[in-house]
């Protein structure tokens, strides 16, 4: 606001951003063109009810995980309290629609009388939802409200960062066996003869590895990590100060 | 040697790896169960060559190749050139191990005229043994023979340990990939019946993805990293005053 210009961001992080957010829409438009031109498309209460089970995981699960992991290095200059919030409020927003779709398929079983978790997809899926809405109660108890204390938090931050980016290839990983078993149960027949929509769903799963992959390298390149604000910096002394231990964790979360 | 008391591993390392390498058993006797107690064993040349896939693949692109990965963990204290030839001869072993499986997957579809490459699974497993191959050769080339500058070789590490750390995650995702196929060709009928063999293979599912999350775990704590020794802490400070620029990377590799 006062002439000085906006600090930059490190070179080839734009690019690698832009780049995940191309192959998130790319996964929603792929999931989207494999369930409109070869099952179907998608309603609520029909025969179609089921198809909203895989739209539902990989924007929900996926895509907007994805975006809730990468926003510390997108708004890497912004205060931390709103980049924090964000990040809650996306995961928590991908946590709904990952319900919507949970829902989907269990009352589109019941209407077909189709047993539910008996395979090893939907065991994957629903811990990994399971876990992934308490890791979202911890975060938010942890760093927003109530809020633990500093010494609480830096321990729980790396945690909070292994298991969030673990859930995220857990999320992708019971995408895939996902793929696979809709796939086994709606072209078994075909499927070796590498129909069109074999391809097509083969090519999603491939675009999801893709989409974890370029997400995974924004998030672990040390370089690229959310370098801590002169007044974090400044509270973080004050904190060695008075503890004369060392400071809380790093700058990224 | 002289009486100095060897240098101590960090408090928990030594619990986790132990867990690591339980986990590890448990899988290769969970996968001979299966194949063993259901599937009618194991045999090369005969029509039981396809169970081989499932074992060497669990034995060699999952355990070996997590067991490389820790070996900068386990051997904290020894020379670097030592434990670095130890990675890359389980590396090596991984990979002759998952040719085999590979090679008994295409024999037995010969054999019985199934068409090859055209699932998911196939997709993501061999494009995870072709890149791990890749990555060994690369890996050789810059660490070992003819081994590059240490310029190069900072700048190649931090790329090495990102891609390695991944093809371990793809390696796990292709075995539950395999186990899905695997499940729903043979007991397509029955799995939704929470039969013994569904349930056990599911379980195989699970200790995979348990071995992955104890493994990763072990490798990104940060305290658990490899310190650098003596000796190459002096090394780095030469070519730190040489170059007047950064030390290459850190001491992990």
């Amino acid at each position: 606001m006062d002439g000085a210009p906006p600090p930059a961001s490190p070179a080839g992080l734009s690019v690698y951003v832009a780049v995940s957010q191309l192959l998130g829409l790319t996964l929603l438009a792929t999931t989207g063109a494999w369930l409109g031109r070869y099952r179907g498309g998608v309603a609520w209460h029909s025969p179609l009810q089921f198809n909203a089970h895989p739209l539902c995981m990989v924007l929900g699960m996926v895509f907007l995980q994805g975006d809730a992991l990468l926003v510390y290095r997108v708004f890497r200059h912004e205060a931390k309290r709103s980049t924090r919030a964000l990040h809650a409020l996306l995961h928590g927003l991908a946590l709904l629609i990952a319900l919507l779709g949970i829902i989907a398929v269990f009352e589109s079983h019941r209407a077909k009388g189709i047993s539910d978790m008996y395979s090893l997809h939907s065991w994957c899926g629903m811990a990994t939802f399971v876990l992934y809405l308490l890791q979202w109660f911890l975060g938010c108890g942890f760093f927003l409200f109530p809020r633990a204390s500093i010494s609480l938090r830096g321990w729980y931050k790396p945690q909070h960062i292994f298991f969030g980016i673990t859930l995220f290839i857990l999320s992708i990983t019971s995408c895939l066996l996902g793929i696979t078993e809709m796939l086994l149960f709606k072209i078994s027949d075909s499927y070796s003869h590498f129909v069109p929509e074999g391809i097509l769903a083969n090519t999603l799963g491939v675009l999801l590895v893709a989409f974890g992959l370029v997400v995974g390298y924004v998030l672990t390149r040390e370089e690229w990590k959310r370098p801590p604000l002169a007044e974090e910096l400044a509270l973080s002394m004050d904190f060695k100060t008075l503890t004369e231990g060392e400071s809380p964790g790093g700058g990224s979360q």
